[in-house]
């Protein structure tokens, strides 16, 4: 896999110029707490709630900002990208407000709410199998057929400095210092741009991915500091079932402190919890940060820990406690 | 019925003071916009967020109004209510914030989520039949037999001036003018507070109550200027299954502009529409103000429009959509 030699690396003038690039077109989220679940943490946390960003989720940051960094050539051949929902969906929003030819390649068992959403916006859906494989072979026969440029979800400088803005911003928004910052991990755009932040802005604030335990490939991979693939992962959270990028997976073992694992129980329980007590609508990829610090405790007592809620796009009529015991 | 004297309707003067009484200890609620339900409305809304608020409704207001101005009197005696939740549960939490014993009567049809929450705050519940009369019969054989002074849900002059405190606050957190400020009615005790509030400083605002179709009473009551009561109603909204008060109805007659009303159907689409859209968690009687917007939207086209979204207590695991086909 290819690598960024160490000069590539984007640097804290990067990211915030892909901020100043993007943010007209987002919202600045709010922050919220809840004294009751600081309660049972143990902790205080602050939660970054972009399940308020516009398409529901932190991807319109990273996927704005690919768009606006190649529009000429964008526009001239129109873009694809394969997901399983919010990173399709924010391509097609960035698509829709320039003007520009999206067809996305989707996985057969993607939320309907995702799918749905994606059309509003006016872009063209193929569906696939639910792999890794199936969606990259369908991508690469799009753009073999119709001549697109792809916008990777995670493996792309440009998204990964977009969604670097969200911590950046968090910083922005904070009056005081965070000894953690955790956010959920699945291809790791964010994550490794929430370590880029870090590591700039603030590098006495430790950076840890939260991951499904059915879904560990980024914890193997931080581990044995060896990439290892997601292979059809089983977990409910479904934007978290991808594997690490070539991009991606070096900056995350350098930069981040930990990464931490969370049961499927935890993360149905974790969201109950956020939707019950601070009455906002996150989806499950979104409460395996709150989940991973309920299940890691011991780590976490008595700290400040910014958590970004990463985006809030449900099927309501598919909860998944409705068929759980919990 | 007993009514008010002109010169005992609360002025703007109680109506701040009640509010500078509460403000240390409940939330500034924030404003909240949606781009795509203005787009559906064809008018600007602009929702209070009191789903928000400490308890997950409006009434911790009212409630923590009632208890601050009888501290002494309710110390010594304890103090009762009967309500379906949401009332409950605030004079629960007042209470337990002043180390006064409550007891409440609830209907045996609350959503469990809010028995469970007053229950949490260490109140006595008794359960009753869900009608009026049973719940007013259990309440005066609890003062009968224990003594306790009454706080009544909506007709009590302290819990009208508390429940006052949203639309005020909600003026001073708005920059511009709004036509409309739509609440839901039930007993009418923010509406008529609402009223109020206009009347003194904003009196081009006009107030206007919103109501389930089959639970209509409020409605009748302002329609032949006669107080109509609501017998057994079925609602969704089960915070709107009550009557008109002896105080609130004559503040309502003479000062809402009207009462609308909104069918079952409308209120399940609307509830639903603003967990997907607005990610944020509201109870059904909060979206019956939305709903009734829709289901009049003549009324509204092009108008600026203040929303009070009432609270956002609701059972995750019995959602209204589940079971129907909406």
């Amino acid at each position: 896999m290819s690598c960024l030699k160490n000069t590539e690396v984007p640097g804290i003038g990067q990211i915030k110029k892909a901020y100043e690039q993007i943010r007209k077109y987002v919202h600045q989220t709010p922050l919220m707490t809840s004294r009751y679940i600081n309660s049972i943490a143990g902790a205080n946390i602050i939660f970054k709630c972009e399940n308020f960003q516009k398409g529901g989720a932190f991807k319109i940051r990273g996927a704005l900002n690919a768009v606006f960094s190649n529009l000429k050539e964008y526009k001239k051949y129109g873009i694809t990208t394969h997901s399983s929902g919010n990173h399709a969906q924010a391509v097609a929003i960035a698509g829709l407000m320039s003007d520009i030819k999206v067809h996305v390649v989707m996985p057969e068992n993607a939320p309907e709410v995702k799918t749905e959403a994606v059309k509003s916006y006016k872009s063209i859906i193929t569906f696939c199998k639910p792999t890794l494989k199936d969606r990259e072979e369908t991508m690469e026969r799009l753009i073999a057929e119709y001549g697109y440029k792809p916008i990777h979800s995670y493996n792309d400088i440009n998204v990964i400095t977009g969604q670097a803005s969200a911590s950046l911003e968090l910083f922005n928004q904070l009056d005081h210092k965070i000894d953690y910052l955790v956010t959920p991990v699945g291809g790791g755009g964010l994550l490794s741009g929430t370590c880029l932040v870090c590591s700039y802005i603030s590098p006495h604030t430790k950076v840890i991915g939260a991951e499904p335990e059915t879904a560990n490939d980024a914890y193997l991979s931080f581990k044995k500091k060896q990439f290892v693939p997601s292979v059809a992962p089983k977990t409910i959270a479904d934007g978290l079932r991808t594997s690490l990028g070539s991009l991606t997976f070096p900056i995350i073992i350098e930069k981040a402190s930990d990464i931490i694992l969370t049961k499927e129980a935890s993360i149905i329980n974790a969201m109950k919890l956020i939707w019950e007590r601070m009455k906002i609508v996150v989806e499950p990829s979104s409460a395996v940060a709150l989940a991973a610090i309920f299940d890691n405790q011991e780590i976490f007592r008595n700290k400040t820990i910014g958590v970004i809620l990463t985006g809030g796009n449900v099927d309501l009529k598919k909860l998944p406690w409705l068929n759980s015991k919990i």
